[in-house]
C-alpha cells in the first residue's frame, strides 16, 4: 500500500520537468499550480468524468483508461477550436495498485505529450475507479466555436467517421479485447480532433464534439442556434467495419445515436467547405457533408430513434 | 429519473446569470466555458475530490457535501494567497435524486456567492457519490505563497484553531448530527481562509492549508524549504469543545494529526507577526504563534505520533 503522497509523486511528478514555453510557473507539488496565461487570449476550460462500468469497461487496459479520460476532455477543447495547454486530473481507486497506476499514467502522459498539454495538478483518492480531467486551453478572443453560431443555409459536416464508439463497445462486449481492432480502438482510444478544431475555428460557424450521438449533439446545436436541420442519412460516413459487425440498420443506429465518437460536428458556409476539406485532408482527416441547416426546428431526413443519444443515468453497463 | 442534461441544466444554469466583472465570456452550456483572465496576473489552479464514505459521511446533509467539496478546493487557493474567480464541478451520483441535488446545489452555490467564485462548468455522471471541484484563481506575479519560501528564524503560526476537523468527525460518529454543533460544523462546513490568505500573501514567507494534519502539512513545508521546526505544542490553539470531547491527549492528537481543519499554517519573519495578527483580527480571525523554523530537519517539541497525518488509503470510514 502506498500513501496518497507517494502515489501522486511517483506518477505525476515525472511529467513536470519544466520546459520552455509551457506557461507553467509552478507545477504539481504545492497547494495549487501557478500558470502564466498568454496575454490577450481567452481561457477555454472543461471537465469530464469517466467512471468504470459506466464510461469504460471494468477490464479496459489501464493505459486506455488514462488515454481515454484525457481524450474526452480534450475533445471539448477541439470543439471550441482551442489550443490545449494544461490539465488537472483526479483519480479515484478502490485499492492502491501501483502496476495499474503506472500503466494508466503511461496512457495519460503519452496523450499529454501528443497534444502538448501539461499536467499541472491532481489528486488521488480512495473510491470506485473514476477519473475526472479538467483541461485548459487558449483561444483568440471572438474566435472560439460556439454551438450558437450556426446559420440557416450552412452545411452540416462531420470529421472522420461515426458509429465507432458504439461499434467498439459492441465488439468489446462480444469479447474482442484487442486495442488494435479498428472499432475497439475507436471506442477505447478516441483521438481528440484538436488540429481540426484549430483549422475549423477559422472556417466554421459552430461546432460540437459527438459524445452523446449525432442526433443528440446536433440537437444541442439546433437548440443553441434556433434552427432546424435536414440530414442526408446516406451521406453519414460509417466507421470501418461497422456494417460488418452490426448490419446496415445497426450501423446507422450506432452512427446516429451511439455516441462516444469524439468526432467534430461543424456547420459552415457552403463556400468554405472545399477549403476546410483541403485543410483537414492535409493531415489525413475527412470532412463529410451530411446535411444543411434550415429555418425552423427539428431534424428531417432520418427516422428518429426513440432514444436520442446516450443518457448516463439510463445507460447500461459497458 | 432525469437525463444528464436536464439535471445539469436544472442546477448549474441558475448560477450563470452574467454579471459584471466575472471574467465569464461564456458559462455553462457549451462544450467548454470561455474566460477572460485579468491581464498580468498568474492563474492559480487546484482540484480536490471528495468521496462519500472516505471524505464525508454517507449521511451528511447534501448542502454540507456541496459546501465542503468547494471549501476544500478553495482552501488551496487561500494557501497560495490567490483571489478565487472560477470553479468547475464534477458530481457522480448512484441515482438521480432531484431533492438531494437541489440541497447539494444550495450549499455549493451559497459558498460560490460568499467566495465570489463563478461556477463555469461541470458534469454529472452515474457512479458512487463523489464530487471533484477544480478552482481557478488569480494572483499578482511573484506574490503567491509557496511551501518553499520559509526561512530559518521565521515564526510558525496558524489561523483559527486546530483539531476541529477530527473532533467534528468523532462527534458525528458518536451520533451528533447537528450542523450547528461547533465541532460538527468545523468538520462538515469548513471555512476556507481566503481573506487571510490574501492578507498573508503580503506578509508571510510560506503557507499551506492544514488538510492532512499539522505535523504532516508542516512536514511538507519543511521538506520544500529544507528546514526543521521547533513546535511549542502548548501554544497550539485547540478548537472549541475539543478537550471536553476527546480529553487533553486526544485533543492534542487531533490538533497534531487529525487533519481536515482547513486552517492556514504560515511562516513569517518575526517583525511581521504583529501586523499580520492585526490584519486578521480585523475580520475576527486569530493568528497564533506555535513555533519557529530552524536550520536542519525534522520537528522538535512534540512526541511524534506513529501516524503523521491522514493517509486516504489507510484511513477508515468516516
Amino acid at each position: 500500500m502506498h500513501g496518497e503522497f507517494e502515489l501522486i509523486n511517483r506518477w505525476l511528478a515525472p511529467a513536470h520537468a519544466s520546459t520552455m514555453d509551457t506557461g507553467v510557473v509552478l507545477g504539481v507539488g504545492d497547494d495549487a499550480c501557478l500558470l502564466s496565461p498568454t496575454a490577450g487570449q481567452q481561457l477555454v476550460v472543461s471537465v469530464d468524468t469517466s467512471v468504470e462500468g459506466h464510461h469504460f469497461p471494468a477490464k479496459a487496459p489501464a493505459s486506455a483508461v488514462g488515454h481515454r479520460a484525457l481524450a474526452v476532455s480534450l475533445s471539448d477543447l477541439a470543439a471550441m477550436g482551442a489550443r490545449p495547454r494544461w490539465c488537472l486530473m483526479s483519480l479515484a481507486l478502490p485499492v492502491s495498485d501501483a502496476a495499474w497506476v503506472a500503466e494508466f499514467a503511461k496512457g495519460f502522459h503519452a496523450l499529454c505529450d501528443a497534444a502538448k498539454v501539461n499536467l499541472v495538478g491532481g489528486d488521488v483518492t480512495a473510491g470506485e475507479c473514476a477519473v475526472s480531467v479538467t483541461v485548459m486551453g487558449e483561444v483568440e478572443p471572438a474566435r472560439a466555436l460556439r454551438r450558437s453560431g450556426a446559420r440557416a443555409g450552412d452545411i452540416l459536416a462531420v470529421t472522420g467517421a461515426l458509429g465507432g464508439g458504439a461499434g467498439g463497445l459492441a465488439a468489446w462486449q462480444a469479447g474482442e479485447h484487442d486495442l488494435q481492432h479498428p472499432l475497439v480502438s475507436r471506442y477505447l482510444l478516441p483521438q481528440p480532433r484538436l488540429e481540426a478544431g484549430r483549422v475549423l475555428a477559422e472556417l466554421a460557424s459552430s461546432a460540437i464534439d459527438i459524445s452523446d450521438g449525432l442526433l443528440a449533439d446536433l440537437g444541442h446545436v439546433l437548440e443553441a442556434s434556433k434552427l432546424g436541420a435536414k440530414l442526408d442519412a446516406q451521406a453519414i460516413p460509417l466507421a470501418e467495419g461497422l456494417v460488418d459487425l452490426l448490419g446496415e440498420e445497426g450501423a446507422m443506429q450506432a452512427a446516429l445515436s451511439g455516441g462516444d465518437d469524439y468526432e467534430l460536428l461543424v456547420t459552415l458556409a457552403p463556400e468554405r467547405l472545399a477549403a476546410a476539406q483541403a485543410e483537414l485532408a492535409s493531415f489525413g482527416l475527412a470532412l463529410t457533408e451530411i446535411g444543411r441547416l434550415v429555418e425552423g426546428s427539428g431534424i428531417d431526413g432520418v427516422k428518429m430513434p426513440t432514444k436520442a443519444g446516450w443518457q448516463h443515468f439510463s445507460g447500461g453497463e459497458p
